[in-house]
């Protein structure tokens, strides 16, 4: 960390924010310039408030030069991370495609979907049972009862759910759900996280609406601070002053959060774009840039869905979109020919 | 609603889409153009969803006409809400100033500063038992303790008091806070304020960190639809791509929310500038563009703050700011002189 | 167009308002609903205009119908347009390279370049002559000279090349340059527009620091209303509120603007990212989602690049880089076979 | 400067980086941490390309210390500058209001604006003879026809006049024009802020759509190398995802910039928000945060505005608002009484 000094600061005055620094358990290293003084700080500066330095009388700025997330920093954790969800692996070259409808709406849709996309090569079935909708007279998801179809069709189909949870008292409702999705209106719940963390269940965090990348990852510390170290994030498009996308997909956060942190990243080309004819482009695009999966809505029925049926794949459509996936992937990471 | 038809959709193609709206109970007006053909929806169209509609083969697109909030729409409610709290009064006239350091860091702390704002002329003492931090390793409040605190300044000195809640089972602890906060990332946590509805306590709902203003409508009205109409509406800066403030503080929202709803408006000057320097100059603005109320962050000593102390101003520079607020005020509400 | 109407109008009101429009050679059909009356406008509406119809007493707001483009504009020219310069392809299928330094710095530094991209195969070469930066105090660039360089470089390797123009006057030196560049941050200067929309030469228009897609467009119909159709349009990332790249690379503008224009569109990874590291991932994801080329920094020793060295390749880098290209190119192009 | 040293450097690569550093005229200070190596740069560091150094291999990052802009900061030129032109001052305690049309539209209708707004207490009269239309197919304006037009009102009313350029070659059009105005999206044209700084006209350099307030710095920062050191620098709002404004007026820019130049800070409320309704309240934010002047869209008959009448205000509208900003700015800036 880096205090940048304010002018005019006399003598003592730095001898004050030096002893401060001090009793923070941090050595400052004073340079005296012609037009500037600045304090380096070397130790573990993760305890400091930037915001309480800055408002110290002495300091003009202060520049932090170490990332602030520890247990998600790939710089102390070097190896990939690899999250099992019953049976199925992502990350650390492992690449998995989650699909399936954005709302559960019966047993019979999900079941004819669940076929589809596991034929089509999905390794995790995707449906929502509580489903955060912008407007309070919107359908608001099946609850329980979904919950239940999806154990239905984890059994049929031998492939393990995610399901997203928006609230930490319904945890015991998830007891069967393999994945927790946390939605991007919910990533900086922070009494939601800490219950995730204390679980010892997969997480699938999304992106928030407008979250740095940085506010992603303490997202993602906040869980695996409470123990839990299962986080999968996901990029879902980031908001912009464009709308002709509902949002826009930032692929190249997939490559900056792949040097910052061992967890696996996933990629929801769906909820980035909002328009089916989008969602194969951006998947090829996430899984180019290096994406260790997907998620994906599919629908035999978009447009009787009960939620987000503008975006949803037919399963023909998805079918032919692991094909490509499929051969994207190989394109990015099967080794070159020695020339 | 506007429906923009596709090109080339046959005449049983537009009959089908026609037929659809009419089992939604809307009634279908075809204006066939020479390039375009629209279906414009006459009646209540809030329960249609629109992504839905979009995702029919015959349609190109969708524009709304009329605004998707009802309780929180002034179209419906002409006159300002006056929302009361402890015996002060927000909206319709009144003004009122909440003001008190970030977190609640001890007894003596929050007497000193809450003699120091009522002297100043502030109408609610605020101090955070529960916070919201970036870091899972920052000072996460008093919790239970920092409540008692703030029901002991609320007896010594008679003014109501609002602080955070960020878990609906927090609310037995809240009992005797006047008004509950809803921090910007909680904004669309939509179990919180559907929980939040049930009760009867006055509201601040603050406006996301990128919320437009028709979520922070829509938030409202997630509140207002359970039973509680005591909601006021915070605009507390928004995120933007510029880093000399850490937010942009978006004054021209607090006239576009008059026109749009009944509720009152309050802005909070601290959060969205972070920096003291800033902060009573941004105040005046708010309150010259019209808004019902204010709350600041006023700390004996930011220096020692447990948070956002760089922010905070000091019980003179408050004691200045509230006086120049009065006279901007009346230049912005007194009547001219005929000429 | 959708005109909806304010409440409370008067039929004379409405009179009014439909022989003003009837007076902009549009024909009115109203729709009267319970809540709402909505004028629908049949006819090209495209010089009407809008913020002045919105202005009118009569009127609540305007929804356009139609896109604003139109020489631009896919629905009126359903072909790819392919853009020749010096005996390469752009669009329609053909895809191709343009590659080099941001800055050309001296005859042995372009020589060497284009040896390296030639070889590894690209179509055009890419040298900035006259630079816009972001500080006066900053390399400007080396003109004139720098242009009689990308001549011989011309001349030498049988290489087309594109360099970006800043000001109308200097068109006489561009002469001998096959594409003509125009950055981001002039995407918007009309009158230069206007200026390149009278020659015949090529242009590659790269999108605003911050413009929406229809901007873009806009922009190209400026160029293409002065007779010149031969416009290619680049996306190179777009501002955010995160830090951790220099923009957004908006791989989602590519499909989108497919289907909206015939033009080509071009890939910049190199601004979009401005780092090494992130530029190859960036140019995979665009070539996934259906770009028609791409644009990318070369530089044999970036570390004394005179502009932009952070986000150089090295040749080395620059031909592994094509290899894959091609793999991901082949993979989201050919034919699947049939099951 | 700071750089930040990348891990497991030795020492032979920290004595090459300082041995760069001392041939750039800086001298380096070495900080050896437990994680971490910095170097702090002592000296004049202006010239030296913060991404050439990034791009070396020992490098892992660079945070600059003090500011890139040298003739605008206020921290070598502590005095506000006053800009004086055709009699009238901005700046410096001086705060003066232009206003007129967007557009010029006629002599007759020039006259009957100038006449209103000299009346209401306007300084300078406004009015756009060059206009930058999104559109090429939208009005262009009267070009020179409109300057001699603005040359009348000047003689007729004895005010000064401002009006935009946007293109170098018609500086010989501008010689009767008192304030060249360089329009949002002009400015980063920097062949046209380089002729501008050859002049000696007073100039009104709007913000960019997007442009940070360092990038808006640095625009003048072209015009005052140049020479011209009279630049007034003005907030129109800026791009954000809200679609219910046209942009967001930032307000907090105005005391951002304050501490930031002494240059003269102007505000234009009518195309930050793009609304009659919303332009008076902007305007008073924007003086109680302390601008030093207004530029207000006025037209005596917004229906049939050749453009922009969406956002101008009646005669009597801005009378009554220049009444209300003269009592907004007392309110702000008389002393307060000693208590």
């Amino acid at each position: 960390m880096i205090v940048i000094v304010r002018e005019n600061v006399a003598p003592e005055g730095l001898d004050e924010l030096c002893g401060y620094l001090r009793s923070q358990d941090v050595e400052p290293h004073v340079i005296v310039g012609q037009k500037q003084t600045v304090v380096g700080l070397i130790g573990d500066t993760t305890s400091i408030d930037i915001h309480h330095l800055e408002s110290m009388g002495q300091v003009a700025s202060v520049r932090r030069v170490s990332e602030p997330f520890k247990k998600a920093n790939r710089q102390f954790h070097p190896d990939d991370t690899v999250v099992e969800a019953g049976g199925v692996e992502f990350g650390g070259g492992s690449f998995g495609v989650m699909a399936g409808p954005c709302s559960v709406e019966s047993e019979e849709q999900c079941m004819i979907v669940a076929e589809a996309v596991k034929q089509a090569g999905a390794t995790v079935f995707r449906g929502g049972a509580f489903k955060p909708r912008t407007s309070p007279y919107a359908f608001q998801g099946m609850g329980e009862e979904g919950l239940a179809i999806l154990s239905k069709v984890k059994r049929e189909f031998g492939m393990p759910v995610v399901s997203e949870i928006m609230d930490a008292r319904d945890l015991p409702l998830f007891d069967d759900v393999d994945i927790l999705q946390v939605g991007a209106r919910n990533m900086q719940n922070f009494s939601l996280l800490k219950e995730l963390g204390k679980t010892d269940k997969p997480i699938l965090l999304k992106r928030g609406l407008a979250a740095t990348i940085e506010e992603l990852l303490m997202a993602a510390e906040y869980i695996m601070a409470g123990g839990n170290g299962r986080v999968m994030l996901c990029e879902r498009g980031i908001r912009s002053y464009d709308t002709r996308t509902r949002n826009v997909f930032d692929v190249s956060a997939i490559p900056v959060l792949r040097g910052l942190t061992h967890l696996p990243i996933i990629a929801d080309p769906s909820h980035a774009t909002g328009r089916t004819r989008l969602v194969a482009p951006v998947a090829y695009a996430a899984v180019a840039a290096g994406a260790d999966g997907l998620e994906v809505e599919v629908h035999h029925d978009p447009a009787h869905a009960a939620s987000d049926g503008a975006q949803a794949l037919l399963p023909g459509q998805f079918d032919e979109m692991m094909r490509r996936v499929s051969m994207v992937r190989s394109a990015v990471t099967e080794p070159l020919a020695v020339l």
